[in-house]
């Protein structure tokens, strides 16, 4: 090996290193060239590599060739300007800066001693960003609060579910744990019912409640009311109610001050999970979607949604630390040292489910200094007025239309079917989603709203632009007229056999 | 932010990149300039860094000064050829490059639609490096099991702890979940007492079996057996087994096939974790401490620690996909699409906590091509020859004693104490280890091992070679000979006074 690639070695890594720069550079210069969505089948991959590993070294541009000729297609293209699905993840070149540091550094900042700058810029780092949404003060580290950098909003709500458990079974007794009920709306994110799944939640005690069309898909604070007093005179315990600002399917928005509210008169923890909106509440003119979160015990965000930070990096603030701290610390002989000790410092550690922990913000404080908080508001703005753009491209053609109210950068439509149609336009909309995905073009994803089948447009990737808006809709009508001219066509040559 | 720093910029992507480049590479090769560990104190950070995040963009030079003068102060250098402490964390050149191509391409891959390259090298590269352990085939991903990358082992002890939960809550209901206990060595990490904690288990039933310097800290399947036999007379349900090859104290290996025996006739789940010491397994001369794992239902190492993946990389196989996809597995509508309804596709998103994540699968390819099998090999056999120097040093010297076989890479040792020692030299090795930290010219750790207070020296970070060995030694035995004459003189002046 010491001819060759060396494990580590300076003036190896800076000219590899400059090499997939320039890789990466060339990837988003031509990023608009691949079909957004993957066209490969399934196990397209194990027919194009080999059955074992290499004995003997590779060079970097047999890599590079295999990338090209064997990754890439079979890379779905997040970062491209044409990608509307889900919801954004945004890479940016502040958020890339920041992984490469992260990865040179390559420190496993699990407790303050292995790395005193990792704790403590994320906490920094979290304070300036909880000011930036203006969240109540009990956020920020200077109290009992603070914020940490969990992996994913999956990871955020399951390390707040256990903590509100581990608190509510500490009073009354680890048995309890069948009793305890868990409240929602069939609108929250599947990352609750996991969590659920996980800290061993009874399923029949994972509330669902309804959220529908007359309330905009988001949930009311009645009902949740009921289901908790009805929860009640059955012997049950109601300990957690979760609140979404911006939901997955339609980005709806719960009312969080009523809602905070009865979770109060319950005793009940109170989390908000802001994963997508949340980012768009640093503008003064968004702010008021979080008015109630003072009532909240934890509230999060992906800042690597639609917040130009690379994936991973969901931002979770909690006014209890301990409470956190209860259910998940150990404290290990071979990880003892004076600091966690003399109890002075903040061990990540203990906030999150595993031990190791990259040193991820690095990159939301590269993002929020090289970008600034203007243009950060900016960049939500754009995206929100491209929406805007699109939603008014779709109400002026008759043959669509909106399914929910446009709150954000995500437009909710559908083709409207035929009155006669046997599906209510499940399949007409399925086949328009399918038929778009596949020119490659342009990537859209779906969702069910009342039983029927709505497609979903996310505005948010960083490079998206004016004229990829015009572009998407063209092929959405090109793709529309093709398919209501078949459907015509094979309903005719149906009445005509 | 037009005229300035925009989102995303292939040019601008280039320019800054290749600047970090320069960065990273300047750090490696000054890395030896620094402390090991840091010796900031708690707080300094803040006092630093301003209150909250700049309205107006600052300028990337300003963040590269602000790291050298601020962060790196705060960094303890896991990559310097002086760290000694916890376990290595390799960063390395093929590492970090897939660290960076991941961080470009910037996928969500939860489901294999996402991006279908993701799911699939991941399939295809941990069935290599199956091979290159010699796992069972039950562990590749033709049969019904697989290889799925983690995060950390915290994570996949989790998973499979969960597996083991609901398969067995399946079948006796899941009211059971009280009479669950989960056995294990009290040499096993701490993640798996996290995991129970998460899972619900009670910890009363977390049966922590004594493994003592009698069997060089391995458990004796004896005393395993009899407290199954205790717990089943109780009416309580034995369900998981743990194994560790290379514990986290002292890199005790477990009797794999024994308690595997035993894992079979009381039908419960037996994990094998091996996150530090399965890399040397590669190797034919160390393969045979994995004899037994046949007879695991799952197996996990950390590509992170000691084989030139960067942080984060924990492989998990299992033998029983379904296992996992049952406890983990949620369908909400908005994830819906063709592939994962035809079944044909695996979505890792189901095999994991989170449901975002990483194309993490890219950097242990590139590991595993750009070094190639015997050089990996003999990048592990180097590091356990280094050891087995530093273990020659502390023999030839009788202040020192070793206090646990070095089977790997780490070498537990200490300063003999006085035979009148009060506290049978804890607090003489404590304030060793304390004072060559404080150097800043190595960085070791410790454990405590049948009472007493050991000192821990972990070869195994990419730079270290023989002089940094020997260096280290020099330190320590400046440090001791330092200490001992102290101790020396306050025992004299005590005893004159």
């Amino acid at each position: 090996m010491e001819d060759s690639l060396k494990p580590m070695d300076a003036e190896q890594l800076r000219e590899y290193g400059h090499k997939m720069v320039d890789f990466i550079a060339d990837y988003y210069k031509s990023i608009e060239n691949f079909p957004v969505l993957s066209q490969v089948k399934p196990g397209y991959l194990r027919e194009l590599l080999p059955d074992s590993a290499p004995n003997q070294p590779e060079t970097l541009q047999d890599v590079f060739e295999d990338i090209h000729r064997k990754i890439i297609p079979g890379v779905t293209h997040w970062q491209s300007p044409n990608y509307f699905a889900y919801y954004p993840s945004n890479s940016s070149t502040a958020g890339f800066l920041g992984e490469m540091l992260s990865a040179g550094f390559n420190i496993i900042g699990f407790s303050w001693i292995t790395s005193p700058a990792a704790t403590e810029l994320e906490m920094i780092v979290l304070d300036w960003l909880a000011k930036m949404l203006k969240l109540p003060s009990e956020f920020l580290s200077s109290g009992q609060g603070g914020g940490v950098i969990q992996g994913t909003a999956s990871e955020a709500i399951l390390v707040v579910l256990l903590a509100a458990r581990d608190k509510t079974l500490r009073k009354l007794g680890k048995k309890s744990l069948e009793k305890l009920v868990v409240y929602a709306s069939d609108q929250t994110h599947s990352a609750l019912q996991k969590a659920c799944q996980i800290a061993g939640i009874f399923p029949e005690n994972f509330r669902v409640v309804k959220a529908d069309f007359n309330s905009n898909y988001a949930v009311t604070p009645e009902v949740v009311s009921e289901a908790i007093s009805h929860d009640l005179s059955a012997g049950l315990i109601p300990f957690f109610l979760c609140a979404t600002v911006g939901t997955t399917s339609s980005a709806a928005v719960d009312p969080l001050l009523e809602l905070g509210k009865i979770s109060k008169v319950y005793d009940m923890w109170f989390h908000v999970d802001a994963a997508y909106a949340g980012s768009a509440c640093i503008c003064p003119e968004y702010r008021h979607y979080l008015d109630g979160v003072e009532e909240a015990d934890s509230f999060d965000m992906n800042a690597h949604k639609w917040f130009l930070t690379n994936f991973d990096c969901s931002v979770l603030w909690v006014k209890d630390r301990n409470a956190l701290i209860q259910s998940l610390s150990t404290n290990p002989e071979f990880l003892k040292n004076k600091a966690s000790q003399e109890n002075t410092i903040v061990d990540f550690k203990d906030w999150q489910i595993p031990l190791g922990r990259r040193f991820r913000s690095l990159k939301l404080w590269m993002v929020l200094r090289l970008y600034g908080l203007e243009n950060l508001q900016n960049y939500i703005r754009k995206h929100i007025r491209l929406a805007d753009q699109f939603e008014h491209l779709i109400t002026s053609d008759p043959r669509f239309e909106i399914m929910a109210p446009k709150t954000f950068s995500l437009v909710c439509f559908r083709l409207i079917p035929p009155a006669d149609d046997l599906d209510n336009g499940y399949k007409l909309n399925y086949n328009l989603m399918d038929a778009v995905n596949t020119t490659g073009k342009i990537f859209i994803s779906h969702t069910v709203l009342s039983g029927k089948f709505v497609l979903r447009f996310a505005v948010g990737a960083p490079m998206t632009e004016e004229k990829h808006i015009e572009e998407a809709w063209k092929v959405l009508q090109e793709q529309a007229t093709y398919l209501l001219r078949r459907n015509q066509d094979m309903s005719q040559s149906s009445c005509l056999s």
